[in-house]
């Protein structure tokens, strides 16, 4: 297949470059959007990938504007992707509600019309995207990580306990941890999992580390001021789940950091230390 | 005089605080907005101010959400202050033109009705906030610095140049330098300041400079592909004016870098880095 990938914008950023691209995806049957930065070592040499998966209401944009990650990853030597958190356009389902339809994707493949029709986004970034980004840009796709923020924090730890020699480190910004159990991951499975929960398990961080811990260290910081922490992210849950089943666990409680990209920025670097420990060893 | 200075946000941030702030201004006489990163070691002494003035169209948001400067202030323990650009409200006089009115103040006192009755950003920066700044947060008021980017690198230049014991240090990104020799200086002028251009030099830091020099050694970046490079810039004006009259001049042309913050964010460490070696000393 070959693979037309359109440069939308591209700004020098570090000694590297950012660049913001489109394309026919074939996964998500629509026309999808992404950025990638990439570090002044990649003209040198193929360098390791780090994904970035953001949160409900984002696009590639937020991470790449407003968390300053391009400053560990110019140091590190690693490229960052950011694909967009789902499907968009005329021709796209979408839903009033900020947590339901475009813009919150929740790195799942729908299986209930409208959404099966274009929402599949863990397919479109395991597979579709693994491919272009292999092909087009100087990644070593031998060696990638993954992170994110909130909805994306979700797809991080889900999408590496289920591929976990693609994503060989993982991270997370305030992760919703345990969907199944909180109101966002309950509403958004309802609408495109349908109301069978046996078929929402496969999307809970929480449920697939009890069938399988990975061999990864988790890195998660999570803020004490978030203001979703009670009733969205419960991380005693998800500690409490890592330590019964044996997964190695780093989560750190952020004193008086919130939600926001504030809070994410202050710690990108130490993640992409994280990420970079494990990919250039 | 007591102030009334209101909090609207505060978020912790690189383990210190960014907070934004709105007052009732004498001198702009009506309510006007800034915002302070504070950083960690303010919890313990008072730290040097690094003042930054925003470019055309911008509020203190671009800089504080867009730069990635926390991770430097916090670093080298510099306090940064980040007025707005212009007056604003409904009552304050505007422009269809995004570069003239609210969010175009060019940081000099406008003496055309009617912008007037509101647009004195010097005196504000100058004398206004730096009282508000100095009894309000935990600042080295004898330790100062500024730069900015764009119009608000014009601000910088200029407030240094008149000011030049107030603030020791001095930066700009992709500076005005040369406001009376540009289309966007002079339109602004001839708005704000009347057709009589004997009155404009003293908002020109070419002309200042030739006035007199200051002891400071400015540092400048621009990128080499900013879109306004040529027609509103024009470096080497600077350049050749900083080299006939021994003004002290550090000015780096950045390959491939453009107007946007994605560049301010690539150069903002070396900058409060270069500010940090003089307030620090």
């Amino acid at each position: 297949m070959t693979i037309k990938l359109e440069t939308e914008s591209s700004w020098a950023s570090h000694g590297g470059t950012l660049s913001v691209h489109t394309h026919d995806s074939a996964v998500c049957n629509c026309s999808m959007r992404f950025a990638v930065y990439t570090p002044p070592q990649a003209s040198i040499r193929k360098v390791p990938v780090l994904w970035y998966l953001s949160g409900l209401t984002c696009s590639w944009a937020n991470v790449m504007e407003k968390s300053g990650l391009q400053a560990a990853a110019a140091k590190h030597g690693i490229m960052v992707v950011a694909p967009d958190t789902s499907p968009r356009g005329d021709t796209v389902a979408d839903d009033d509600a900020y947590d339901l339809g475009q813009g919150a994707g929740f790195y799942l493949s729908a299986t209930q019309a409208p959404w099966s029709a274009h929402f599949k986004m863990d397919k479109y970034i395991t597979e579709e995207l693994q491919s272009i980004v292999g092909s087009s840009f100087e990644a070593d796709m031998s060696s990638q990580g993954i992170t994110g923020h909130s909805m994306g924090g979700h797809g991080a730890l889900t999408l590496h306990l289920k591929n976990p020699d693609l994503y060989q480190s993982v991270s997370a910004f305030s992760p919703i941890t345990s969907p199944t159990q909180v109101p966002w991951g309950q509403k958004a499975f309802t609408h495109y999992l349908g109301d069978d929960q046996s078929n929402w398990q496969q999307y809970d961080a929480l449920e697939l580390i009890k069938l399988k811990a990975s061999a990864a260290t988790m890195l998660i910081d999570t803020g004490t001021s978030d203001q979703f922490l009670e009733e969205q992210l419960k991380p005693e849950l998800f500690k409490t789940t890592c330590e019964q089943h044996k997964q190695a666990l780093n989560y750190r409680m952020q004193p008086d950091y919130d939600h926001s990209y504030y809070f994410i920025a202050s710690f990108i670097a130490e993640h992409i230390e994280h990420h970079a420990n494990v990919l250039n060893a």
